[in-house]
């Protein structure tokens, strides 16, 4: 069999403020471009104040539900002993640390081991628009 | 030393409804199954109203405090602008983002070095029975 | 271009109660003493009432909110069935359910992938001191 092999990149993902961005497709393209056959891809998220999940892709309203339940587990108007950032800044780094900071998929055949509905997203915690950087890896066994 | 091996595999889950189902035994015995020695396993759920975690396995009644936990964070009872599939369906969402999709478990010595107490479960946030696809990846050493 | 390894390590980290202590120093030092290269880190806690995350390492008035947000999500004085182990011991694994057990890190250039105000922690949830055992996993190329 083939020697196993290792490969990184890295995505610059722009988010508009709030909510969800899909990376499902990014992920696909960048296995392809390395010819990932079968191995583990990891994606981390290089910040503190967004995060990732693994999420339905198809009704848009999860998302909106999703993104409620994050602010009503760390609203904008409690007391916060970290302020200097403004008020979404530390609600951010709450919602950052209840979801995910790195996700390890499986690679099967050249693609990810998804379920049918699972979409794979950066989730922009603070208002204003970012660039977030995505650290990939992947190990395994290329075509 | 020999050569490093990527190996894959598929757990099919049956869930009772809203509760913990372990899979510690299973793990352990596909790694045994592929005489996995030293590496890294990585346990993913392949859906978006079930999920992961690693969790005392001792006194069930832990588990049943943890289901109250995710009921509270996610009541069936709130207003969810996503409704078509039934009540227990968005909050099971909510529980999945809240909880872990993926678990990356380093195996030494042909076992996972699971603390003590530590066992892997599959979590149903349906009320009704489910079966569960399960990926697995193991990258490492084999004997 | 050089064979792939894997390499393993056991880390153990005195707590001093509830709240954070940071590890990103012992990984690097250890990532540097393996001379990783390029590949993937795990960091795996061998314990259900401490967890991992990885957060910002600037203004320490964050992990007084993180604290006090984990408190809110599991305080003591709830009812809970599992009582043997002291009023502190049932919070402690919903916060580690919420958190993280564990956590994949891409390894370039020798050097982790954080971004600049990312730093690696263990959460103590118990009241009292712990010696906690961290299980490490490195993949990839060494120089």
């Amino acid at each position: 069999m083939a020697e196993m092999v290792q490969a990184s990149h890295e995505l610059t993902v722009a988010t508009a403020g709030k909510g969800f961005t899909e990376i499902t497709g990014e992920l696909a393209r960048w296995l392809d471009s390395i010819a990932a056959e079968h191995g583990l891809l990891t994606v981390f998220v290089c910040h503190t104040s967004a995060s990732l999940t693994i999420q339905e892709n198809a009704d848009p309203n999860v998302r909106v539900d999703l993104l409620a339940a994050l602010e009503a587990l760390a609203p904008e108007h409690r007391h916060y002993a970290h302020q200097e950032e403004g008020p979404d800044d530390m609600p951010s780094h709450i919602k950052t640390m209840l979801t995910s900071v790195s996700l390890g998929i499986p690679v099967k055949d050249g693609r990810m081991t998804l379920g049918t509905w699972q979409g794979v997203y950066v989730i922009e915690h603070r208002t204003s628009p970012h660039r977030r950087t995505i650290a990939l890896s992947f190990i395994g066994h290329t075509a």
